[in-house]
């Protein structure tokens, strides 16, 4: 009541009284301060600082995981937001070990390579052996069992986008083993490189001897494809340790603003705060942790309480495992249902462009309705030019509560030079613009207090 | 007189009567024919591809570099050069080793890092210290002895062009052990990195203690210096096993189109065929060997004997210690007065821009009428973009003879990410344009053809 005799003062009144309320006129002032906040905010980068430098990469299993874990939920506690939690959350262990290949024929030389996450060692001589190249499954398939078997294979697809390359790199291995492969080398999913390997999850085919596979660089790649078509031996030893141990204890960290008016409904904003073993896993995901949880602070340090709870998860093994967003699931048990939106931002802090909606099992009328508010809420991003809002969203580590028809809003990065870091040893702070990182923090806290503030909610 | 006669039918008669002639008119025809036979040429690709991925990075002193100079020098008698000869060379012989950095406070983590050529090895357990870190020689001099004395000292100046960074590289060591530092590592000199460390050489300064030193990438330096600002003690461990050998047998390659009507005055044509031990030697500076190479090939596959000889030198050890040049010098002996000209081509192969001219001792007038001449050439380079033609031009290995009053010209290339592949891992055969090499094999093959046969000399 007290709220609506506010508004009536505003233009907003009358889509209000007619229960669509106008997201841009209703938060054109708390939008101005958040943003403003985030341009001067200092926050945010510092904890990037301390997460790249002082932590390091932080893959599933490793103690550098282990920290990052207790530093968070230290800092969130001591920087005020309620409810800090670290619920337990089992992670694969997958440990790289020492690696190597070598190229031992035509010409001694040193492939650079990094091994795929999950894949099994070869035996401590290693395993040398000639190159099969191929360019594609179908040219694999030609080759035949007849040409593949007790060879090495190396895909070498050039890069067709992130989504189909990777392809290779999933399901090479298994692919390659089916035809009687004894390894499988795949060029890194990458559109540049300085020599520059990628690492990344692979997955065996269940029946499937499994063999060890790795990365090389696209260097490595076209080398061996040019001598391979000149119809050149080609023999390499590939040395790998790589193993699963048991399943580690590793945990998601969460922290809260309580809703004033309905602390039981939910916003959860977050990225994973897992990376893989190289690099400092500053873009793949320690950009979208903090910028989350630094958005969710400027909020806190501005004073504004919205409506719902506003929840920030730092989710645990999205590499590799995917066990973060499960947990979070189970640990969310009935409360799932009280999810309103679910924000996920995990493709790195360029230049923020916008994002984007899905909301499974929802009728067309739902989600015209729904993207309009998201509308609604792009207008007031257009200061940091975050107003791009598209259907098609969703995460990994948000997809488990989506299967449930939580809203899922993915974070859109204008993504220019994500695929040249992702997963390798160059993914550090460097790479990060702090002003693009500050536009990303505007962009989230905007999005997040509004959906966890908005009279009524995206679905409705 | 033959020649004058079959010249009056042509436009270039007036000037060619009055001892000018117009070098765009005279060459007209023979420039399109090697134009066109350049564009279409698949030898010198071949030859790029044998040498990268068959011979590999070539360090003086190394097995491979024999190899090459073996190679190139049956290659240049099986293609119907004559005068093939491969002079002795005396080469140092460094060897890097085994080495490594780690960063063992605040943070144990991996440095990525390539030990410089020449620096002397650490003890076998290493050198662990304290870093400080500067930006500048004058940082560093404001730090004094008392702050140095000890420590490793880590220079990380951001790129201002390679030839004023690459003054890190080369004196960083003893300028920091004069204050008594124990270690120099120097930030990558480059505007790019995909954690990307550059070797190169660097020089000891006489009567300083040599101490190790060693290349780190923009990541690494970048990273130490925010912890350095933020006063965060840094320790880290260096290991390296580099060592100078006994000086090394290497050779400088020669082949030779006989001139015509003056065979005893040379044009000679090169690059430099060692590289460091990273990569594959290939922008730097295998394409130059081969363009320049390819280029007087394709004038012998035509036909075109030069009224000179028109010479192609595969200079050796370039890179650290530039002894190649200065055997040439020693090896023309008096023939060194009969040198019309020296090209050499040291840039890279990315799309060429044209050629630059220098003529030690030469008067004001004697230029102008040399860029005249010059320009007239260029004008034929317009097909393929090599057209533009300065003042200033040479090179370490046409340097020796330079000093001779040789006029000294630099092939010149665009230059927009050689110094990103630069004595790196990632300066491999991809990295160049197939096209963008037959552009520079072209206009090699008219400045190289022109020179050596134009009625006059550069300087006449």
């Amino acid at each position: 009541m007290h709220r609506r005799t506010f508004l009536s003062l505003t233009p907003a009144i009358a889509a209000f009284a007619q229960g669509r309320p106008n997201l841009t006129e209703l938060y054109g002032s708390a939008a101005a301060r958040l943003i403003a906040a985030a341009q001067a905010d200092d926050g945010g980068w510092k904890k990037m600082m301390y997460l790249c430098d002082r932590i390091g990469n932080r893959l599933a299993g490793s103690s550098s995981l282990n920290r990052a874990v207790e530093w968070s939920a230290a800092e969130m506690k001591r920087e005020g937001l309620q409810n800090v939690k670290t619920p337990l959350v089992k992670v694969p262990h997958w440990v790289r070990g020492e690696e190597s290949a070598w190229m031992v024929e035509p010409l001694e030389s040193k492939i650079v390579m990094l091994g795929l996450g999950g894949s099994v060692a070869t035996p401590p001589e290693g395993i040398t052996a000639e190159v099969v190249v191929v360019s594609t499954f179908e040219e694999l398939e030609q080759l035949g069992a007849e040409k593949v078997r007790g060879k090495i294979v190396l895909y070498n697809e050039a890069w067709q986008g992130y989504g189909r390359s990777v392809a290779y790199r999933a399901a090479g291995a298994s692919r390659a083993a089916k035809l009687g492969a004894v390894a499988a080398l795949v060029r890194s999913v990458t559109p540049v490189s300085l020599r520059s390997p990628h690492t990344g999850q692979m997955i065996y085919t269940e029946g499937v001897e499994k063999i060890p596979t790795a990365a090389v660089t696209i260097e490595d790649a076209l080398r061996m494809h040019r001598l391979y078509q000149q119809g050149v031996k080609i023999r390499v030893r590939l040395k790998m340790e790589a193993k699963t141990l048991a399943d580690a204890d590793s945990a998601n960290i969460i922290g809260e603003i309580p809703g004033r008016e309905k602390p039981e409904e939910i916003v959860v904003m977050g990225g994973h705060i897992d990376s893989w073993d190289v690099g400092q896993g500053a873009q793949d995901d320690g950009s979208g942790c903090v910028a989350c949880w630094q958005a969710i602070m400027l909020a806190h340090q501005l004073g504004l309480k919205p409506r719902r709870t506003l929840r920030v998860c730092l989710w645990t093994n999205e590499e590799n495992g995917t066990r973060g967003g499960q947990a979070y699931r189970e640990w969310a048990g009935a409360t799932v249902k009280n999810h309103v939106a679910a924000v996920e931002m995990d493709g790195g802090a360029e230049k923020p462009a916008g994002f984007g909606l899905s909301i499974q099992g929802a009728s067309e009328e739902v989600m015209v309705r729904a993207m309009e508010r998201m509308q609604q809420i792009g207008a007031l991003l257009k200061p940091v030019g975050a107003d791009n809002m598209i259907r098609g969203g969703g995460g990994a580590d948000i997809g488990p509560i989506m299967r449930d028809g939580v809203p899922g809003i993915a974070h859109r990065s204008s993504g220019q030079r994500y695929f040249e870091w992702h997963h390798t040893d160059a993914d550090t702070l460097d790479k990060i613009d702090p002003q693009e990182f500050r536009q990303n923090i505007a962009a989230l806290a905007v999005v997040g207090y509004v959906l966890a503030d908005m009279p009524e909610k995206l679905t409705d």
